[in-house]
C-alpha cells in the first residue's frame, strides 16, 4: 500500500499510490511523513464532501524530498528536502490583489480541494515549497504547517516580549502557539479541560490550568495585577471559548480567533466597547510564517519530540484518525508515508 | 426652572439648581445648551439606575461659558466658551496606567455618576474642558460630544481616504460617523431602517440605504467589485447588526464595535477566521477626538444644523425623551439651559 485514501463515510480505503509526473511549474516529492490535522478528521467525519472528491488522498503536514521537477522549474531538484505551504491562490480576486492570497476568495486549499500528501509521491505547485535545513529530520519537519500556524496566529496577535498571553485550547495548535509565544519572550498560560494535555502542557514548562477547576478568570487577573491578559489566543471552537475569551483581555487586549466555530455562537460584544477589544481572525499561513517556523524547528528550541504522541505507518491512518477522535492521550499522530 | 432632576420611574422633575461654587481644580460653566443622548434616555428608563442617584442632574452634551475659576485654575478665565469631555478617571488603575485614561477601568462619567448638565450652572473639573473657536455658535457646540464619539470612532477604524465604509444604524451617532468618514475622504453608505433617517441621510448628500428594502450585502459587493467593505462600524446594538456586520468587510477589513450590546449575541466568528475580520471596541474618546471634533464644527464642514431636529427649553426635557423614545422623525434634541 502506498496511498490511503478518503473514500466517504468515515472509512479509508488502502490503495496504490499513482505518480503524477510534474508539469510546468510543478514538483514531485516523495513524502516522507505527514500529521494528522483536525481538519483531516472533519473529513473523515463527512463534514467536508461538498469540497473533497472521494476517493480522495488526503493530508497536508508533510514533509518528503524532491524526486522531478516539471518544465520551468529551476529552483528546485531531485535530493532537497522539503515541506509544503498547501495553498493555491487564483492571483486575481479582490483578497490576492489585496496582497491576501493565503485567504484568496477562491483558494484551493490542497490536501482539501485536491488529492493530498498521505501517499508515497505527491505532485503539486513548486510555489508552495520551502526548503528544509539539515538539522532538522524530516519526521519533525512534518510539524511545520501546523508551527507555520502558530506563527501566523503570535505575528498577526502582535504578541511581544514582556506581554501576557492566555491560550484558550491546548491541542496540537494550542500548545505550539503558546511555544512558540514563549519563544517570543511572552509570559504564557494555556487553558485546557483534558487532563492528559495540561499535564504535557507542564511538562513543557508551560503554565496549564484546567477552566473548570482552576477559575481561570481569577487565574489570570490575579497574575496581572488585576489589568488582564495583553492577547488572548482562542482556539478551542466551543461556546465556552467564545463566552471567555472576552472576561481575560486588558482594556485595549486582543483576541485572536484562531477557531473554526461552525455556527454563530453568543459573544457579550459589550466587552469589546467597554474595554475597547480588539479580534483578529488569523487563518493559514503566509509565506514568512514557513520560513519563521522552519527556522524555529531547525534551531531545536521547540521540544516538537514531544507533541508527537504517535507514529504510525500509512495503513493504521484510519486508526489514528479514531484515536483522534476518542480524544484522551493524543497530541500528534505522525503517518509514515514512504519507507 | 433652572435645573431639570431625572427623579426615577420615567421621571423628570423641574427644579431649581443650585450652583457649586468651583473647588480647587475646578470650573463653574454657565451652561448653554445641552443634547440629549440615548444615554439620557436609557438613564429615564430607569436602567442605569445602579449607577445614578436620584434626584440627579443628568446630561453631558453641553456647551457654555466659564463663570468662574477655582483655586489652582489658571488656564481659564470668567467669558471663555467652552465644552467639556465628560470623563473622570482615577489616574492609578491598569489602563490608567497604560496610557487608557479614557476607558479607565473606575471610570466617572460625569453626568452619570455624577450630576450632568442639564442645569444652569454647572462645575466640573478644569481638566474636562476644551475651549471652542468663536466660529462656532454655542448651540452647535453642544455636538462636539457626539462629534468627538464619531472621531474616536473613525480614528480607531483606521479609516482612509478612498476606502468604502459601511455605517449600520444612522441615529445621531451613526450619521456623524459618516459625516466624518466622508470628511477623511471615504466613500460611505448608511444602512438605516427608520424612513425619515434615510431620507436625512440623502439629503446631506450620503448614499443610505434600507437593509430590508435593499439587499445592503449585494448593494457592498457591487459597490466594491466583489471585494466588500473596509470598514464596517455597528451602531445599531441590534442582533440584525451583529448578523450582518460579519458579510460586509473586505478580507482583512475592520468592524468598529460602537453600539452596546447588553447582552450576548449570536455572532458568526467564523467570519473572522475565514476572511481574517478584525473588529475594534470603540468607546468614547479621548482628548484628541475633542481636539479634532472641535476643528472639524468650527470649520463649518459638517451640516450641524440639520442634525439638530428640535430645540425644547429645560421644562420640556420629559417630552423630548418621550419624542426619542418613539422614534419617527428626530435626530438630535438640543436643551436651552440659560437664557
Amino acid at each position: 500500500m502506498t496511498a490511503a485514501y478518503y473514500a466517504g463515510g468515515e472509512s479509508i480505503r488502502a490503495g496504490e499510490c499513482v505518480p503524477v509526473p510534474p508539469g510546468p511549474g510543478q514538483v514531485q516529492i516523495r513524502v516522507s511523513h505527514c500529521g494528522i490535522c483536525g481538519t483531516d478528521l472533519h473529513i473523515f467525519h463527512g463534514k467536508m464532501d461538498h469540497r473533497v472528491h472521494v476517493p480522495q488522498v488526503i493530508g497536508h503536514e508533510m514533509s518528503g524530498t524532491v524526486t522531478a521537477a516539471g518544465p520551468g522549474v529551476d529552483a528546485w531538484n531531485p535530493g532537497d528536502r522539503v515541506t509544503v505551504r498547501p495553498v493555491d491562490y487564483c492571483g486575481s480576486c479582490p483578497a490576492c490583489l489585496a496582497g491576501h492570497r493565503h485567504i484568496c476568495m477562491k483558494l484551493k486549499f490542497i490536501g482539501i480541494d485536491s488529492p493530498g500528501a498521505m501517499q508515497e509521491f505527491w505532485t503539486v505547485p513548486a510555489h508552495t515549497l520551502h526548503r528544509l535545513p539539515d538539522s532538522l529530520s524530516l519526521e519533525l519537519a512534518a510539524l511545520i504547517e501546523p508551527i507555520a500556524v502558530a506563527c501566523h496566529d503570535v505575528r498577526l496577535g502582535e504578541l511581544k516580549a514582556g506581554e501576557y498571553a492566555v491560550v484558550l485550547g491546548g491541542g496540537p495548535i494550542g500548545l505550539l502557539i503558546a511555544l512558540v509565544a514563549r519563544g517570543a519572550g511572552a509570559r504564557v498560560v494555556v487553558s485546557e479541560v483534558n487532563p492528559f494535555r495540561v499535564r504535557l502542557a507542564r511538562e513543557l514548562g508551560l503554565e496549564a490550568v484546567d477552566p473548570n477547576l482552576d477559575g481561570l478568570v481569577d487565574y489570570v487577573n490575579a497574575a496581572t495585577g488585576g489589568a488582564g491578559a495583553d492577547v488572548v489566543f482562542e482556539v478551542t471552537g466551543s461556546a465556552a471559548g467564545a463566552e471567555t475569551m472576552v472576561k481575560l483581555p486588558r482594556t485595549r487586549g486582543r483576541i485572536v480567533m484562531v477557531a473554526i466555530h461552525s455556527q454563530p455562537v453568543p459573544v457579550h460584544l459589550f466587552q469589546f466597547f467597554w474595554r475597547e477589544l480588539r479580534m483578529i481572525g488569523a487563518r493559514l499561513y503566509e509565506p514568512e510564517d514557513f520560513d519563521r517556523a522552519i527556522a524555529l524547528a531547525g534551531s531545536g528550541q521547540l521540544p516538537l519530540d514531544r507533541i508527537v504522541t504517535d507514529r504510525i505507518p500509512l495503513d493504521r491512518l484510519e486508526a489514528g484518525l479514531r484515536a483522534m477522535e476518542q480524544g484522551g492521550e493524543v497530541m500528534k499522530i505522525l503517518v509514515r508515508c514512504s519507507g
